[in-house]
């Protein structure tokens, strides 16, 4: 996915930075972590299905215990007189008040530093990108966490090279582990359990109708894990890179009874037999010129109730949409009814957050 | 006060939120609140004359006990671990400082949202207005509390119709109730009171000079609820709208001895034995290019020593101004002297949001 | 420093603000602040040799404490519902993220307000600047501190004379407090004290190589007062102002063997036998389009091992920079080596930011 000359100046540096690495190792210990580093989350792949169920059962623990009204005050403590950095070089709603609420949640602050307040990732012109080295070390060693709203991924990744505190994908080009939590979080209170391992959502179907994106790399990753089939459908063309269906494909690994993952140009065919239908905007950031092309490619694959039953969704089936959302993708029938999960699907991006945020900074990647 | 087509989009819009607040009703259930639904603060009319006079007291109250530097646990816990938005579409110092001091002080974490982080309002393009409700729906999830500051008055209301947790006005074209909590705290600390109801201010008398607006259509709201007599010098084509008169006379509905309001082109008029002089500026925000045409519809409405002489103010006249203030308004010898309570009346703006989310986010609404 | 014309238009603003403070001195008092005003941190000058020592030896203190893990809730809860405004009409993410987390660590809010938010210094159309006066009165007035990173040091010291709480100097054109804080703590933690007095830091010699700053400034004021030698190297026509110079040598009235300030535009000169070279950038915020002239005029300059050795240098000489570094100014084989004291020092900005608000916040000027 990155071209040659990219790939030529991304080795470069790394080398670089190895030097850099090996000078600064002796001198250097920031004040907020001991060795041998912390441990990231940067993508679902980085959590055994053991930590990802884990993590789902503490965000609806939390959420529960929180909506009670007697949060223990370990919970509301666990991050007291700690700065998280939210590092946010995209606009972001949700994900920026969902983090902030779960951080003061957790007793800490939340410091926001958007675009203008600073500046991340790799110029081609300047490979070397001392300065994401020196902001990674510089800021980790002032805060707890750092939170990152990027674009490329390799900017996460880096920052994560050489922090000494946690670093937490708040989304990058490439996936979205927050959104994941919370969407199985929204289909464990939706779908009753089974005895199976994980989640007990073992025998469902998720059909994913759109472009493959982000969002759809994660979510089909931790299908696999959780025992859940995932089936694709995207426009020829729009289909998931190779790099990623291995991605997605070698989370089974380990695995009793992995969800499969199947993939398809026909939405009807992804559909037949689905529990939860789910699609995400064809056009984001950045995408616009190119939208009246992407309008075309997609055409059909707008969920309707029409398209549910044409397609033989499961009768009880329901729709999942990470937001913000636009008609072209879904029908206002299915997007404002009953059968729609956006809501509370939103919401939960704050007790995934939360369990997050628990699991990585005040537990320390013991989860 | 609204255009055909823009009032036809806004009723088809309507239908559609009513359509769809049917839809979502059985499902969704925010975790900050407890049916029936929050109880929000858009305007002074919101508030009995008790609740007011409450509101006012307990703002000074607590004014006091911060000051003395003991302030109770209840109070700068009530807002613990909690998030209050602060979704500003226009600048404004004063309010975002107070606010954000006022949540702080009640244990709470402010979370700026400006103009560039969201976007509120409806697009004439778009009167459905998606976005809006979304908006509202998704942030109250996640949050406490949401406080305003927009330009249309039906932003914040429309706002408010969706939000599962308390929305509080923090300024709107059409209404500004924390400044005028805030003013009666100022007036409530400089006039003694009698033993007459609310605030023991009846008799008073108050004289607006200038432009008739937002603050002015609440502040009159306030003196009538209050039994405080006010008096409005306007120039011709400068004075309250119908609508806004209306909403203002009708606050003497069951208020035993309520304030009176009179009206005038006349500066002198609306001065003769008044006990404080009150403006605004006459250029707001978005005004700018007709500025050459207010100043001088408003020519002879400066405030100064002699205007208040020759129009027969009270002897211990008190000047006071929202700020930010503009010297064509009021001229320096009053603006900065003693007779001049801008600054307390500024300070008071914390103790005002103090007050108001004790009132309606800690206490909801039991006020 | 300051033209005619500009003088004269300050003379008269300050004239006009006399006369205000005498006209509002007995109206208005903030609920913050006792009499006779608050003691603000606007240079090194402004502290005594004890008082820097204590401020050092107090950030060593908080820093291992809280590494540790048992900060004392005194420290934790310094701040505890107390908002610090901090006021930047210049990015600046150290010095943000150090604020922040300063801020945090003593429990308290620090609301960001940046160019956008806010509006500070002095318009030579409107020499009287009513907005900073006001400003200052108001946002003092809510508020327990204003941390002010500004451009001219005029607006931070106007600030401060109208704020009725602390007013701590984040960065001006002419000093920077806070890094010098933290430049002291990182020597103090890196060579070994002597029986001296103050951090017995006596017959240390540090080389300052480049532009004569801000940064220089107060680092050769701390110099003095803590009798470290400091010699300059800058190019001809970048050396230190006279009234600087001043400022500088003035810090030895009343210290018994106070530090020597000498100047070159030789760096090897300078470099003989110092224990420190440290520099900062060529090319400030502004003057981007001097690049060039700039660039002819430092030829030389650029610290190299090379450079080092052929000057002199002590052998276990350590490098300083406060960050953001430029090539130009430092080679990668000493800016990433292990004589780099860097990310400490950058580090330090916290303890220092900590140190700082307890002594002029929480112990109101009492250091």
């Amino acid at each position: 996915m990155m071209r040659p000359a990219a790939a030529a100046a991304a080795a470069a540096a790394a080398a670089v930075r190895t030097a850099r690495g090996a000078l600064n190792g002796l001198q250097h210990r920031a004040y907020s972590q001991a060795t041998p580093g912390p441990r990231h989350l940067l993508s679902i792949g980085d959590l055994t299905p053991n930590e990802f169920t884990t993590l789902v059962r503490n965000a609806a623990a939390r959420k529960q215990v929180v909506k009670e009204g007697q949060p223990p005050v370990w919970l509301t403590t666990g991050l007291s007189n700690k700065t998280v950095a939210m590092m946010f070089s995209k606009r972001s709603t949700r994900t920026r008040v969902s983090t902030e609420a779960a951080v003061t949640l957790l007793g800490g602050h939340p410091m926001f530093l958007g675009r203008d307040d600073i500046q991340l990732g790799v110029s081609l012109l300047n490979p070397v990108n001392e300065s994401l080295y020196d902001t990674s070390v510089v800021i980790s060693s002032m805060t707890s966490c750092m939170v990152a709203r990027v674009g490329p991924h390799s900017d996460v990744a880096n920052l994560a090279e050489h922090s000494t505190v946690p670093v937490i994908n708040a989304l990058s080009d490439d996936f979205h582990p927050l959104q994941i939590i919370a969407d199985f979080l929204t289909i464990h209170e939706t779908f009753p359990s089974s005895s199976g391992p994980g989640l007990g959502l073992n025998g469902l179907k998720v059909a994913w109708i759109g472009d493959s994106n982000n969002v759809l790399f994660d979510l089909a990753t931790a299908c696999v894990k959780m025992g859940v089939d995932i089936s694709v459908a995207s426009p020829k063309g729009y289909g998931i890179p190779d790099p990623m269906r291995h991605v997605i494909t070698s989370a089974a690994n380990g695995v009793d009874s992995p969800g499969k993952l199947s993939e398809t140009t026909v939405p009807e065919e992804a559909i037949r037999d689905a529990d939860i239908l789910v699609t995400d905007t064809w056009i984001s950031m950045g995408q616009e010129d190119e939208k009246r092309k992407r309008l075309d490619a997609f055409a059909g694959y707008q969920i309707t109730n029409e398209l549910a039953k044409r397609g033989g969704a499961k009768e009880g089936w329901k729709f999942m949409h990470c937001l913000p959302r636009h008609p072209e993708e879904v029908a206002d029938e299915v997007f404002y009814s009953p059968r729609s999960l956006v809501f509370p699907e939103a919401e939960n991006r704050l007790w995934a957050a939360v369990a997050a945020l628990e699991g990585f900074v005040v537990n320390k990647g013991n989860i």
